[in-house]
């Protein structure tokens, strides 16, 4: 299993920071300690001492709860911590608690957020998923001071079950997302119990970039978040993150899928690598060794040479590149496109597009709670896109650099900075987060694409880019092998190492061009998220393997 | 590029096999020398010139045809191979060819899948993905005795364009899938010429077991196929077998996500090998080394810890194990699930066994084309399974396998033959080809397994089987790091190296459960194919990295 090292967190902070985490570690520690002595020592004459504790491990025992028709039917009578059979308990969720609930007793499975006790109160925040709301357990009838005690104790992240009755409050708390009621608590079991050191606070964690600036406050560097993934993709932000990333792939496959396109699963481990062996990782396999796909391309045009005329793949992609920068990784999620074409690689262009745009209106429509959470603590501008979608030959863009100033040749290709300053200047013009560079010149772009036969010196290739970023490469292929051999002996590639590619268009192969759009770039760019790794649950990058 | 061995391929043919390949091969050389003779000397003096050829390379020189909102306008007059600007062209597809286009004149851009010349005529089969219709060129005004000897050259598997007119025909053309209609052609052009060597024959390869072992006809050996997938996947039934596994994928995530999941993407390079270190492959990882990922399980678990609650991923799954069998694979695609559960570990089960019966309905209902066109070169019965799923406890497999003579102990995992022979039994008893084997011995599964706390020599886990082959493995997991410290520690498994696995449960976790399913296995069971290798595009196994 991957190896969090847990231990060297603390310095990777900055000092002040470290401090304080030490101190709330501290407090933590003394905190669980207590609740852990409460349960011990549950005193027998307390009359509230069955309706809170440590539940014994959830072992699945019996099937509590199982029988999912049910009418909603808490408060049997049962407050046992140890659940008996036929003890059915539906669980309402966090989001549901709402005015239309007010007075209801409600089961609820939920983390403890954060608590802070008040003399004889004890107010808590209970968190699920994006929503939470606000509990309260004080001193009653049926409420012992150690039951109070006890609540105080449980330590943060823990996840309880409890009941409660929701109740209208005044004045609405906007500190949580359910604003109009709070939990009055009579029941609080712990059903996982969080370790009192957290190597990282989700407050921390969530906070603005803003906030940290202004006020001074503090904030968990990149490599802490990331060495504690389990608890930092908790946060409000990474459940949106990844939510609204979820939906990318998801609308890119319904589109294509829609519009007659064949998923196809390429292999990863290949015999020999595709692109001339530069930055390619390099796997034992048995007796021999291989290598990781940089690509699925050779595959994706073996398909299209196969007849399968439209097709599409999501997976991994293995770049053994050395490169330590805000959008590189060494494996991310490539969104894959191979086309036919009738008569002119356009059609496949405008069709890459057409998926592109219908994955920024589904985001626009469908994930805008996703979008305006990320947006708190990453601010950005909203994503704009124009229809029909921006579309500049290279050379066009090279004029407006070059009237911004920038010097360079017609068959230089775009440095990062360039690209940047395009980006920013076509915005400008445009009004546009989203377009087309088409005709890349022939010299920037590898072997197997298509000269452009109105230009020697430009090709049948196009970038497209959000935010002045690159998030997809393509082009028309070379489908005749004659001429792909042409091509590959130009660039000094060595032909014997591509026969069995340049054989896959020896049967008869239909004209065709496709590309590949990265997933993590498009999540980035589209949200304004400052760095790629926060658009990857696990990334990978020279100096990270782990978690 | 992938290394596949042309040159090697006749050798893995019979030896009658391979004669008569050779002859073909010969007599196809023959036939193309003389086309391309044809075409360079194509007589001045033929009036049907303009008729007929090679086209020159489609290189997207001018935007032909790609106006899409024309009216259906072919037959402009302009008969040149050039094609001119503004020669707007439609192409109707094969599977349109029907009684409603009668006495149509069309164009069709297809694979000239067999050529039949007959002293003045030449007829022709026509294909695109599994549709095909028949074509005919016969010496006419119009058309030149130099036309259709062109015609008759063209290589199997070449490309064409050609326009024709649509005729009824009166008796139904049973060899081809558009029976009613035929296409008397007046214009065929190649767009990419085939090699007139083919290492295989699509007829070939699509031959039924039956009529092989029956009629002794040829057939053409899975290394041959696999060796030259480029050609194999245009057969129907090939076409039919990817889209039917396209389809088990979108029908698994577009249920789950119905359902809530979130899906999810895991690294598959990582720091530490997941289960030990055994069965895995190594990667050089610049001045380090790291490994392939066996399973997406312990990302699956950080997510579900780290509130996700329920997720599902599609992706690879690398298994070095030497294991050359029908249903092995060392990489392959696996459909994860993972899921929190609030009582009992049926909840996840009951929710897997639902996805199950999902994709076999969505199967059934919307793939029948598919899985007919496999059952003719594959005959197998059609893919019973019961609403609700058989659900067997593990003991109650190995009664009905004692009952049949089968000597087993108690704590003994199932063998492969005893997997099959039970997978019959039930069959016979219980008219079902899916169920689930519950309740696993604890000591034939891996240590994070939650045991049964109702008897402890067995576990919450579970295996899902269709035609008596396993497709899924699951279980509650522990999520407790106590108690997986004590299993991992009973299994002797290295406390160091799983500390980090240990870890992600120390800061709240559910109770959960989930499984992995594999693609490639679902594929050959549904349709009854006898060898994992036919449900993968391009298998990897011991001995084959290739294409």
């Amino acid at each position: 299993m991957a190896d969090v090292d847990v231990s060297s967190n603390a310095q990777s902070l900055s000092k002040k920071a470290a401090k304080k985490q030490a101190k709330e570690a501290e407090k933590a520690a003394l905190k669980a300690e207590k609740a852990t002595k409460v349960e011990r020592v549950a005193e027998e004459n307390d009359f509230a001492k069955e309706s809170y504790g440590i539940l014994p491990l959830i072992q699945s025992r019996e099937k509590i709860g199982w029988s999912r028709n049910l009418e909603f039917g808490s408060g049997d009578g049962d407050s046992s911590p140890t659940l008996h059979k036929g003890h059915y308990r539906t669980l309402v969720r966090v989001s549901e608690l709402a005015k239309e609930k007010a007075n209801k007793v409600v089961w609820v499975r939920a983390r403890l957020h954060t608590s802070r006790s008040k003399g004889k109160q004890c107010f808590l925040v209970l968190r699920q998923q994006q929503f939470n709301v606000q509990g309260l357990v004080s001193v009653s009838a049926t409420i012992s001071k150690q039951m109070v005690k006890f609540v105080a104790g449980i330590t943060k992240e823990s996840i309880v079950d409890v009941e409660g009755v929701v109740q209208l409050v005044d004045q609405k708390i906007k500190s949580c997302t359910q604003q109009d009621v709070e939990l009055h608590l009579e029941k609080v079991f712990v059903v996982s119990l969080a370790s009192p050191c957290l190597p990282l606070q989700l407050d921390d964690a969530s906070r603005p970039h803003q906030e940290i600036e202004e006020e001074g406050r503090v904030t968990v560097n990149q490599d802490t978040k990331l060495d504690n993934r389990v608890i930092d993709i908790r946060t409000t932000t990474n459940q949106a993150i990844f939510r609204l990333q979820a939906g990318v792939c998801s609308l890119f496959r319904n589109h294509l899928i829609r519009n007659g396109f064949v998923e196809i699963q390429t292999p990863k481990i290949i015999s020999a690598a595709s692109e001339g062996g530069a930055n390619v990782f390099t796997v034992s396999y048995f007796k021999t060794s291989a290598y990781l796909a940089q690509s699925p391309q050779l595959y994706k045009q073996i398909c299209i040479a196969g007849d399968f005329e439209k097709v599409f793949c999501v997976g991994p992609v293995f770049r053994a590149e050395d490169s330590n920068t805000h959008r590189h990784l060494t494996e991310f999620v490539g969104l894959d496109i191979e086309m036919v074409f009738n008569y002119h690689y356009h059609e496949v262009v405008e069709s890459i597009a057409d998926t592109l745009v219908q994955i920024f209106k589904g985001l626009r429509d469908n994930f805008q709670t996703e979008i305006e959470t990320v947006r708190k603590q990453y601010p950005a501008e909203p994503f704009r896109f124009l229809e029909p979608t921006l579309w500049l030959e290279f050379q066009e863009g090279v004029a407006i650099l070059r009237d911004a100033g920038i010097e360079m040749g017609d068959e230089d290709d775009l440095s990062t900075p360039n690209e940047k300053l395009l980006g920013r200047l076509i915005k400008e013009k445009y009004d546009t987060d989203f377009y087309i560079l088409d005709k890349y010149p022939l010299a920037v772009r590898p072997f197997y694409t298509m000269p452009d036969p109105n230009n020697p010196r430009t090709s049948n290739s196009y970038d497209m880019f959000m935010r002045g970023e690159e998030i997809l490469s393509g082009a028309q292929r070379v489908h005749d092998p004659d001429l792909l051999t042409e091509r590959a002996r130009h660039h000094g590639v060595d032909l014997e190492k591509i026969k069995a590619y340049i054989d896959s268009f020896r049967y008869g192969a239909p004209p065709h061009a496709g590309g590949g759009i990265g997933l993590e770039r498009v999540t980035m760019l589209y949200l304004g998220l400052p760095n790629i790794r926060q658009a990857s649950l696990f990334p990978r990058d020279p100096k990270r393997l782990t978690p």
